[in-house]
């Protein structure tokens, strides 16, 4: 199943994309795309409705991000080894592990409104995976029981805030706007190999980012397995696994954001994202 | 007004502290206290209630964490000078900020309950705000009406995961049970100043830390405003402002939390914690 989430920001209503491409509205049916709708007995219930028989999402109607009520926005840094070349850094050993705000949450095509502060903000296209069951200490073998899907997260990254203003990540992850998620979340039952989805971002139609997550450093198993012996991942939590190589900070010169670009990510089965940069003058 | 939750552990309701000392039920005033409830004309509407009027919550009813549904926890890193000389960092010239999970809330007296794998867990008392209202862009004159109340935050970490498992601090930070919070959410009314605070943290009885927040690098107006820059501040977000000396981390020898240690913290006007250490052996 292809899930969405449809309507203003703030009051999305969950649906779900059919067989012909059309949206459809399940508010009648359940209250959000979330946590409690992403546990396997829900999710079967939503599979045993027939798509024909909901309500049509009118045309034009604005798409939120995919999941709602996100507890941790989870990042995984450097999680490729050729962008962690391009970075300037060593190879992990171990998965870098950051969070986002949630506020940072945003939908696949709204705007990315930066603040006029804002110097060397960065693309980077990722594969996210989403939790359907609450996961601690669990075994490698076990950890793909715990993942409902996958989307594309936009891990949209100020460096100057990230790298140049002290201390941890936390202040260039976490702006608004800078989570955009979807369009839509894609069942772990639709992905046959999430190691194995081509990924890239063209910045105004240049393929800025061409890569495949069959580089990742660190697979789905290992990250659900080693996050889970930190802290509790819960339903509805979402981890963006990390980005393969071309972001604007490894580019030379080094290529930022600016007024008026348009990022356009696709990850393999996963659909589209378009966003619109805009400076605020404000 | 002192703010609290009581019952069991996700299933908390609201109360609050009489004049008297007692505890009274506010379930059929308002839903939690959260975001919503800490709504400048929210807080106003709860001081017009006779508290004698409102049920009394029974004896050994368990605390919650007294603020619910939170939707960032934010953590500020190395904000006391001498803190800083005794982890041996340097003293930040800018907020080090970082994420802790929200799952890692627990109640005032909740046991700590350590995993097998935590090496060098180490107690932080700090004085937290909790944000009333939105705050984007703040300046430093207007930051303090954002400020709903204060309350207690133990900043448990865990050392070797936070610095010895490379990257971000989030890992040593997020364990179900590293944020201790409580026993009660006091207004912003009650607290003459914030910067004068005397602060304690006892282990097994042994007065670890004890400084004030008087010594705070950057106070609350400097941290609402800078944080607002990056990210936009949602009512119910708490941010836990940093830690004296005299953790575990900076004795010598280095000395860690065991099963069985009892940690009491108190930090003046906002009450005390006592949380017990249990190390689970499974």
């Amino acid at each position: 199943m292809k899930l969405i989430r449809h309507g203003e920001r703030g009051a999305e209503r969950p649906g779900m994309v059919a067989p012909d491409g059309t949206l459809r509205c399940l508010a009648d049916v359940i209250g959000d795309i979330d946590g409690a709708a992403l546990a396997p007995a829900a999710l079967d219930e939503l599979r045993d409705i027939d798509p024909a028989t909901l309500p049509r999402v009118p045309d034009n109607t604005r798409l939120g991000a995919c999941v709602g009520r996100v507890g941790q926005l989870i990042g995984i840094g450097l999680n490729y080894s050729d962008h962690a070349e391009e970075s300037g850094l060593p190879i992990p050993t171990e998965p870098i592990v950051f969070l986002k705000a949630t506020t940072s949450i945003a939908g696949p095509h709204d705007a990315l409104i930066l603040p006029p502060t804002a110097q060397k903000t960065d693309w980077e296209v990722e594969l996210a995976f989403v939790v359907g069951t609450r996961a601690q200490r669990v075994s490698e073998a076990d950890a793909m029981k715990h993942v409902a899907g996958y989307c594309i997260v936009n891990d949209v990254s100020e460096r100057a805030w990230q790298a140049e203003r002290q201390g941890q990540w936390t202040k260039g992850k976490s702006h608004d706007g800078f989570a955009p998620m979807g369009p839509w979340l894609v069942t772990a039952d639709e992905i046959a190999d999430p190691h194995a989805l081509h990924m890239t971002c063209d910045v105004n139609g240049d393929r800025r980012q061409d890569g495949s997550t069959a580089t990742m450093i660190f697979g789905i198993p290992e990250l659900v397995s080693y996050l889970s012996a930190f802290m509790t991942l819960e339903p509805g939590d979402v981890v963006t696994t990390g980005t393969p190589p071309g972001v604007g900070m490894g580019m030379r010169p080094q290529v930022w954001l600016r007024d008026g670009d348009v990022m356009r990510l696709e990850v393999a089965g996963l659909g589209q994202q378009e966003t619109r940069v805009r400076v605020d003058a404000a």
